[in-house]
């Protein structure tokens, strides 16, 4: 390990055994916390080049169990978020790849800070059970083109333990560590292809356009050389995804979009999300069939049949399908109007909402923290949008009145007005 | 902690109080491992300033207890070498400087790796205690006029448990942390000059002249930042330092310089770190009066006696000044001839000598080996030197002959001849 310290201090190149060495010494706990730690801010300074970057993702994926997705249909497929403010795209994009015929087996994080997470989203769904073996993934997969499940400790152990260190030694960003993070655990899965949804912006990990066009670039080249299928988007996260941030709240506006889907930037990202799997899997030529099979998949109910049998398998209440009090509501609801003379929406701040959130009670501020699966909120205006007097802007769903208030004072400095019309932020900022 | 990491890993600016708070964390074990590990290499790479350095230096002097000279007569004095092979000067120095009518009170380390400890010399004088209480220390400096003991445990002790996660991590070779180590411990012991002996060339740590004259200037800026007066001597180390190498070797060497001083490299070397302690602590105005002071010290018998006291008062066996079989002898005696025609000897590699001296048991490869006191090499010649056939290059001193053996062609190996003449290499390359 001293060898491996010394080569990353002076910006030499490991080699592929090296790589995958450290990889199994860590998901085993053989080489000292100090050591790894060491060497992880060393890599931090002195990163690890495209090569060496696929040879610690594939030791990371070898370093526990593989899915062996034998037996589904191919393409074997997946889809990672790096994370935002509202964004429940899996929970649309998964039905969306089953109506279009395809299997989709996938595992999701918890959220922590700003960034919500698919399973905590789930789990606020009365009976959802996202602890699933791999065995009953598979099985479930099979029977109805869908199994989404907490990550397991099984799969790319290395992961874990690297990235409980990276949190404790402040070595989390670094490009070719979150690269090996995010495609060891796909590659671990048993993908064959995955769609990356980069976020870009104050509500996401990287905030500019040329640090998250770096991200997906390095996702999908190192993807290319561990013989994985990549596509990425790299999307908008100035503003929240949608029109709620909250785990329930959700997963509500997940299903509506599912039952009567419209135009708004949500809708149009899960389309886009779910032609670009398509796409990358072969299953579409071109991306005007792509778009135009994702966009029927949802707007002609298949989705929607698609979520709900999925739901089912995993224990969910059917009824949260067709009440919206199934699912946890908050007892305070606060909703902020505008006042005033007529403006436009300027920036409704995503990392600003993000953190209201976890105030809330939405989020973790650490990992040990217990989430309110009812709180957060609802948008009724987006950047571009012109107020007049008396609309509102936004609904706090809070647990208490001094949670509420606190939070509508939050939402009024993420909110900037203008005087001037206000062009809407793109959607999606690069396609790869 | 993550702030400070983070402060590090950008190049930041840590204030006095971050790094005091650094150093007494590592020194009550209240920081893991892991954080510090990752904040070394930090530093590795993002090297502290001077300012930080003074700051650090400072910080870890006062994680332990500090050693009060009260009472003694001023300047409190100390010498610091930075390891070399045959680097006895202490030995010499020290006794100089009190026959000189100067207190002297010192710390030092045990050898590890090619680098001789004083504290390891010293232990093969029969009866020779090192390990005084700080108590015990002062008495006999106040008594004898010196004492010499090993490292408190006490004193400075965020250098020891910064030390051994260096050692663990690849993080022992950046500057800054080198000159706070060795400056925390000499502020910890109460001195107030310091006389500093930075060796150059392969059997030192510092290879190059120009690293070896940074650390130089680093330690003398640092030192004074700090309230300590130093100076500083960047002298060779390309071969190793007088005419042994080896622990009761190097102990017979200093005797005999102390009983009939020569011209050589050790004698003047000695007579030179003295007489820089001499002007640094103001007891002696120019360079002249310094070196005359210290030449007369040694040349009539005032050193020699304070010697003898000095080894008394510390329990050692004084037959160790009258008979050469006093201190451990080895069994084995093999010498080196020089055959064949005339040359020049033009190198006898510092560094590899110092590699056969631990192969031989004369020092250690891991800090928990045991040495044999009387192993080692005595040279005949040195760099400059004309051979003629049968001339004598150096005798090993050697638990065995197959270790004799061994050593011996290491010996060929260190040496290079010639057939022109080589000047002497110069013995001191800087002054600070």
């Amino acid at each position: 390990m001293l060898d491996l310290i010394a080569t990353r201090r002076a910006g030499g190149k490991h080699s592929a055994d090296d790589l995958a060495w450290l990889a199994l010494g860590a998901a085993r706990g053989e080489i000292p916390d100090y050591q790894l730690a060491a060497w992880l801010m060393a890599e931090c300074l002195r990163p690890l080049d495209l090569d060496e970057t696929a040879w610690l993702t594939q030791g990371m994926a070898a370093s526990g169990r593989r899915l062996d997705r034998t037996g589904l249909p191919h393409p074997w497929l997946d889809k990672h978020s790096t994370g935002g403010v509202g964004d429940k795209t899996t929970l649309v994009v998964l039905p969306i790849l089953a109506a279009c015929g395809l299997t989709v087996v996938k595992m999701s994080g918890r959220g922590l800070g700003i960034t919500g997470g698919t399973i905590d989203k789930l789990e606020s769904v009365p009976g959802f059970r996202v602890n699933l073996t791999p065995e009953e993934m598979l099985a479930q997969a099979a029977r109805v083109g869908i199994a989404e499940a907490a990550q397991s400790e099984e799969l790319a152990p290395a992961d874990k333990a690297l990235y409980a260190l990276r949190d404790a030694t402040g070595t989390v960003d670094s490009i070719p560590l979150i690269v090996s993070s995010i495609l060891s655990k796909k590659i671990a899965s048993g993908a064959e292809v995955v769609v990356l949804d980069v976020k870009c912006g104050s509500g996401a990990f990287m905030k500019s356009e040329a640090s998250a066009l770096e991200l997906a670039r390095r996702l999908v080249e190192t993807a290319r050389r561990c013989g994985l299928k990549a596509g990425a988007l790299v999307t908008d996260m100035r503003q929240p995804l949608g029109r709620t941030v909250g785990n329930a709240l959700e997963v509500r506006e997940a299903i509506s979009a599912l039952k009567s889907p419209d135009e708004g930037r949500f809708c149009r990202l899960c389309v886009l999300l779910a032609a670009h799997a398509l796409l990358m899997g072969e299953v579409a030529a071109t991306q005007e069939e792509a778009e135009a099979r994702a966009r029927e998949a949802l707007a002609g109910g298949g989705a929607l049949a698609k979520a709900k049998a999925w739901f089912e398998a995993q224990g969910a209440d059917a009824a949260v399908f067709e009440r919206d009090d199934a699912l946890p509501t908050a007892p305070i609801r606060r909703t902020l109007t505008h006042e005033g003379a007529p403006a436009f929406v300027e920036a409704l701040d995503a990392g600003i909402i993000g953190e209201a959130a976890v105030e809330l009670g939405a989020g973790r501020a650490s990992k040990d923290d217990a989430i309110d699966p009812a709180v957060g909120f609802e948008f009724h205006a987006e950047i571009g949008r012109r107020l007049v007097s008396g609309d509102p802007v936004a609904t706090v769903h809070a647990a208490s009145e001094a949670d509420a208030g606190q939070a509508l004072g939050v939402v009024r400095q993420a909110l900037s007005l203008g005087n001037r019309p206000v062009t809407e932020s793109p959607l999606v900022l690069t396609t790869l």
